[in-house]
């Protein structure tokens, strides 16, 4: 038999709701009364029991992080401001990969129907149609927030950056170092954020004195080798762009392989722009201008929503959209 | 009242243990039948209870993978690998990230005892030196296989590249491209990793003509700012090195940014290589000579070994290290 909880707070006479707290690392509670609470259940051999609390509706500490993948740099900085608060919070942060398969996503945020998660953050996977498992989650009491990649059907809050405006921004910028030609590499169809910085794109050209003939799109996957042979044939061509908008980091630094294959010169022929978060953007060759997301402040923003419902009786959340700006930062690639 | 699996299986005319893998999303059941379970699932509003499942002993259907960070290729690869296998057998991975905090270590393996996961890879914080917590799980009957930052005190098996060669290696390299004074930027003291990497490099330098006072060791932290002032102050000094050796990706990359600050030319004035797994190293200015781990077969292989355990009765894991050898890749920053 397992020694209980009050029982501990009784041997060390402290309140039961401060060893509650130093059990979950609370920030509230010194590092002294840890210290002394982690030595004592250590010596006692007590274990906090997730499942018994969950079955009578207490909540389990954790939150989950629903995301295609960490290999990009937004993702993993991102992660970086969810913990933050997390940690502040005294909880617990699951992440979750969907790798961009809404088959995935939709069985991992089926598992979390069972109290395993008190509340998600989720960037949907990009070929997510179907979003039953999403509405499915705020009718079972577990409040969603989404950032980045949003899911506008579900009622709930939404942190994005302002990607209509960085797509017109992009564009504007290229036209303003002399680019005549300009392609825009798309990822997927389906994803709002793409549409978006995609339609501030054809905004822009529009807007312009370029031939709208030359609003060129290329639509690409997550297939590298597919994906450099498009970019190829695009570059190989008569008529071949001056000027390159990569949707995502990897498309883009797919093009500086495809430049690099073809010996074309950044920014000399060609002058790239690129959304992307990648800490070495300014050790690349040559340095790239980048749309940055504050992927760090969308990340803790949004986890803040979340908890800020999970701190209340009703964790409804309203429907509400922070938009958080990207900023454009010049480097070598656009000369 | 929510609908059983028994029923499901029969209103389908299924096996249960055809709807339960399809459910986990076996790859055992076909595309069809998996359709066709979660059409029906979707529709009757069943539920999975893993709570209920946990308390009677079954199992909670997640491994966790704990590893200090995801900014890192090495570890976002190798997530990679271990999902791949995950996937396979039907399981969900949780990540849980330590940021090097040994505290937060602890206070998150103390959090797997009662059902939660099944199983955990572990890459240990660098700051980890009271292992209880690790013992703690082997007693409770939840397998752990260690991948990379391993903790060679607990019984069972791990799953490391050849680091002391590597080291060894990569210090013989920079010798043969000239380099007589070479410096090793080191992470933490006390991780077993980093330890053999610095050996390898030491033993190499012993046996060199070079003057065995010039083996440089810098010891660094994940203190970017601190990092950077220490490696300055190096390269400022008289008699700087004129080779570096990263022993880890960050660092590998705060040396570029000081060569750059300071208008060190690499490799002209100083040779550099690093231990990385960055994808884009070729992109880099120079291009970054690398130690490339294999990330994603160290992640599948520490995998394989905890589901050979999980699909055993008696989960114990034998004392066992698989070592797979990581691939010196000569780039630019070596000349």
């Amino acid at each position: 038999m397992s020694i209980t909880i009050k029982q501990i707070a009784k041997d060390l006479q402290l309140a039961i709701s401060t060893v509650s707290k130093a059990l979950r690392d609370s920030h509230e509670i010194s590092a002294a009364t840890k210290a002394r609470v982690f030595a004592y259940v250590s010596e006692v051999d007590y274990t906090p029991n997730p499942y018994a609390s969950s079955l009578k509706g207490r909540r389990s500490g954790n939150i989950a992080v629903v995301l295609p993948e960490v290999a990009d740099s937004f993702f993993s900085e991102a992660i970086n401001g969810i913990e933050k608060v997390a940690q502040e919070k005294g909880y617990h942060v699951m992440v979750y990969l969907t790798h961009d398969d809404a088959k995935k996503e939709q069985a991992i945020v089926r598992d979390f129907r069972n109290g395993r998660v008190d509340g998600a953050l989720i960037s949907i996977a990009s070929d997510s149609q179907d979003h039953r498992h999403l509405f499915d989650l705020s009718s079972r009491n577990i409040p969603v927030v989404f950032f980045d990649r949003i899911c506008a059907e579900v009622d709930t809050a939404s942190v994005v950056t302002n990607d209509y405006q960085c797509g017109y921004d992009a564009t504007q910028y290229l036209i303003s170092k002399g680019c005549k030609n300009i392609a825009f590499l798309s990822l997927f169809d389906d994803l709002q954020i793409i549409k978006n910085r995609r339609e501030g794109f054809r905004r822009a050209v529009l807007e312009s004195t370029l031939d709208a003939h030359k609003d060129m799109i290329l639509y690409l996957t997550n297939d590298e080798t597919k994906n450099k042979e498009k970019i190829s044939e695009l570059l190989s061509a008569k008529n071949r762009p001056d000027g390159i908008i990569g949707s995502v980091e990897k498309v883009t630094t797919q093009a500086y392989d495809v430049c690099n294959n073809l010996a074309i010169s950044i920014p000399n022929d060609i002058k790239i722009i690129g959304f992307s978060h990648l800490q070495i953007a300014h050790l690349l060759n040559p340095s790239l201008t980048t749309i940055t997301q504050p992927a760090f402040e969308m990340g803790k923003t949004a986890s803040t929503l979340l908890f800020k419902s999970l701190e209340k009786k009703n964790t409804a959340i309203a429907r509400e959209q922070i938009v958080i700006p990207s900023v454009l930062i010049p480097r070598g690639s656009t000369g």
